[in-house]
C-alpha cells in the first residue's frame, strides 16, 4: 500500500481519519454487495480456470484450498461501479453488474501484465504465471474476459449494445496503453524521438485511467443513464488514473520504500520514462540530467541518486506534482456536474423501484462517490 | 495439408476436382469480400499491435513490410460466416462483420494457443511470440479479442446482444475445451479417472466447434434469423469441429507424415488422449495396448508402432472413423432443414433490399454452404 501523503499536501490529521474510516467502509460495503455476484461468475468457469480465477483474486491458495485471510485487492473498481452507478440514479443491479464486468477485466488484465512484465510476485504472493504456469496464466485471463464481456450481454433490461461498446474502447485504451508504455522503454531521452508529456499523458489515461473511467461510468451505461452523466463520470476515472500514475512515479523517485513497497529508485534504475523526469528534460536546467541519463548502460544505485537530485533541481518533481493536482482537480470538476443530471433520466428497464427521482439517493450517492476519490487521490491508492 | 481421404472413402476423382474447384472457389469469394473490412478493423489498432496482427494474418514479415506472397490461413472460417449468413437469408453485411469478429477471435486464439502449446512455427513461419516475444503476443492477442467484440458491439441495425452473447458463449466452451486438453495430458489411460470418450467429444466440441458453430451462425444471429436456423448452423458447425479433430487423430497416427506436415506418431508420442486410443482402451481386446501406455515413461519410436497396431486390432481406427463419419452426417442433417426456414424472417433493420424472401438466393447459398461444408469434411482441411 503506496500513500499519496508524501506526493502531495496531506489533509489534516483528524479530518483524514473520518476520511479514511468512511472511506474504508465504502469500499468494503461494495465488496459485500458484489461478492455474491462475482463468486457465482466465477463459478461458471471451467473448475480448474475457476481455480486459477479464485487465486488471483486472492480467495484460494493454489491448489484451490481456502486462504484463512483473503488476500485480494481493495476493490477500487469494483467500489467505483456501485457508487458511479448510485450517483447516476441507476438501480443497484446495474452497479453490481458493472462491478462484476469491471472486476473481472482488472483481474484478467493484472494477469495477464503479469506475463508481459515478467513480475513473479503482486500482494505478496507469487502471480499466476508463477503459481500455475504461462499458458494456464494466459488460459485463464482469456476466460475471465470472455466472462466480463458475457456478464454485461446477458443482463436483460439494460442497454447491453451501449454497455459493450464502453467495455471494449476501454479495453482498446488499454492494450494501447501497455503498448506505449512498452514502446517507450527504447525511446531516446532526448532529441526528436523522446517521448513528450502530452504521449506520457496519453498512455497513462489508457493504460490506468481507461478501466477507471469504464468502472465509474459502466453501471449509469446499463442503466441509460443520460450521455453528459456517463461522460463526467468516465473523465472523473481516467483523470483519477492519469493522477494515480503521475503520483505513483513521484513516489518511485521520492517515496519511503518501506511505505512503497518498491525498492529505492526502481523506475531510475530501469530507465522507464516517467512524469517527473519527462518534465525535468523538457527545461534548459535539465542538459547535467540530460548527459546522465544518456550515457551508456544503465545507471547504478548512485547515477540514480544523482539522477533524482538532477531532476528536483531541473522541477520535474515540482510539474509532476502540479500535473497530479491539475488532474485531481478535474476530477472534482466532473463530480461537480453530477447532481442536477442524475437520478432523473435513467432509462432502465428493470427494478424501477429501486430509482426514485424524487430520493435524494442520487445526492448522497454522488457525495459518497466524491468522498471515495477524494480521499483516494489525496490520502492512499 | 492435411487430406481426409486417407481417413475416410474419397468422392470419385472427377466430382471430387469438381467439388475442390468449388469450394476453392467459395473460399477466395469469401476472403476477397472481407478483406477490406478486416483491414479496416486492423488499421484501428495500435500502429505495433497492428503490425503483429497482420504477421499473425499473413499480410506481412516481422517489421512490418509486406509479404511477396500472403501467408495466411485459407478463411475457412470467414467463408463460413459469409456461406452462413447467405444461407439464413441474411444481408451480405452480417455475413461481412460476422466474418470479420470470427476471424479476428480464430486470430487472437491461434496466437493464445501457440504460447500454451510452445508452438515455435504455424503456417511454416514462427509463430507470433517466436517473431515478437511473449508478452507482444499475450498482449496483440488481447486487442484482436477487444477488437472483435468493439466489432460486433458498433454494427448499427444488428440484434447486438444476442451477436455478442453468441460470440461469448464460442469464447467460453473454446477455453474449457482448450482447459480440458490441457488436463487430459494428466489423467491415466484406464481406471475410473481415465478420460472416457463422451469427455472427448464435449471437449472437441469446445475446442475445436464452438468457434466453427459461431461462425456458420453468427451473421443469422446479427440479421435476427429465427432462432431455429440459428441452432442448425451452430450445430453444423459444431459437428464439423468435431469430425475435424477425430480425423485429425486418425491421421496422426496413420496419417502420410508428407502430406499431414507432422512428424510420425507424434500424438502417441506426446501421450495424447486422441479418441482412436480411447475407443481402442474402451474395448476387452485392448489389454496388451493398455499394459504398453501404462508402461512407465514416454514410449519410443518402436513402441509407438506397436501402439498403433495395437489400436487398430482393438478396433480403434475404425470406432474413429465410425465417429467422424457420424458426425459428418450430423452436419448434414443440419443443413437439410435450412431451405425451408431461411430467407423469410431476418428481422434485421439495415439494408432491407438485400434481403428478398420471394428470391432463390437463401436456397442457392444453403447449396453453397453445403458444397464447402462437403468439401471439408469428405476431402480436406
Amino acid at each position: 500500500m503506496t500513500t499519496m501523503s508524501s506526493a502531495l499536501s496531506p489533509a489534516p490529521a483528524a479530518t483524514g481519519a473520518r476520511a479514511g474510516e468512511h472511506a474504508h467502509h465504502l469500499l468494503e460495503r461494495s465488496r459485500a454487495l458484489v461478492r455474491p455476484a462475482l463468486a457465482e461468475a466465477i463459478a461458471r468457469l471451467h473448475p480448474w480456470v475457476g481455480e486459477i480465477a479464485a487465486y488471483s483474486l486472492g480467495w484460494c491458495e493454489p491448489g484451490g484450498a481456502p486462504l484463512a485471510a483473503p488476500a485480494g485487492g481493495k476493490g477500487l473498481r469494483q467500489a467505483l461501479a456501485v457508487l458511479g452507478a448510485e450517483a447516476a440514479g441507476a438501480p443497484r443491479s446495474a452497479g453490481v453488474t458493472a462491478a462484476v464486468a469491471v472486476e473481472l477485466v482488472h483481474t484478467f488484465s493484472l494477469l495477464h501484465d503479469d506475463i508481459m512484465d515478467g513480475d513473479p510476485t503482486r500482494r505478496g504472493r507469487p502471480t499466476v504465471w508463477k503459481a500455475y504456469g504461462t499458458g494456464p496464466a494466459v488460459l485463464a485471463g482469456d476466460a475471465l474476459f470472455a466472462l466480463a464481456v458475457e456478464t454485461l450481454a446477458a443482463t436483460p433490461g439494460t442497454d447491453i449494445p451501449s454497455a459493450v461498446r464502453h467495455l471494449s474502447t476501454a479495453l482498446n485504451d488499454l492494450v494501447r496503453g501497455q503498448a506505449d508504455d512498452l514502446l517507450f522503454e527504447s525511446r531516446p531521452w532526448t532529441g526528436p524521438e523522446a517521448v513528450r508529456p502530452d504521449e506520457y499523458r496519453a498512455m497513462a489515461e489508457h493504460k490506468t485511467g481507461a478501466l477507471l473511467g469504464c468502472a465509474t461510468a459502466l453501471g449509469a451505461v446499463l442503466a441509460g443513464a443520460p450521455r453528459e452523466t456517463v461522460a463526467a463520470l468516465d473523465r472523473a476515472g481516467r483523470h483519477l488514473g492519469v493522477a494515480f500514475q503521475v503520483v505513483d512515479d513521484l513516489l518511485g523517485v521520492w517515496g519511503d520504500p518501506a511505505v512503497t513497497g518498491k525498492p529505492v529508485h526502481a523506475d531510475l534504475l530501469r530507465g522507464k520514462k516517467t512524469f517527473p523526469v519527462l518534465a525535468a528534460l523538457g527545461t534548459p536546467a535539465a542538459r547535467p540530467l540530460a548527459r546522465l541519463l544518456n550515457s551508456a548502460g544503465p545507471l547504478d544505485a548512485a547515477d540514480a541518486r544523482r539522477a533524482a537530485a538532477l531532476i528536483e533541481d531541473a522541477g520535474g518533481r515540482e510539474a509532476a506534482t502540479a500535473e497530479a493536482r491539475r488532474h485531481i482537480a478535474a476530477v472534482d470538476a466532473c463530480l461537480d456536474g453530477l447532481p442536477s443530471t442524475t437520478g432523473t433520466t435513467c432509462t432502465t428497464r428493470s427494478t424501477p423501484r429501486a430509482h426514485n427521482p424524487r430520493s435524494t439517493a442520487g445526492t448522497r450517492s454522488t457525495d459518497d462517490l466524491r468522498a471515495l476519490l477524494d480521499f483516494l487521490v489525496r490520502r492512499e491508492m
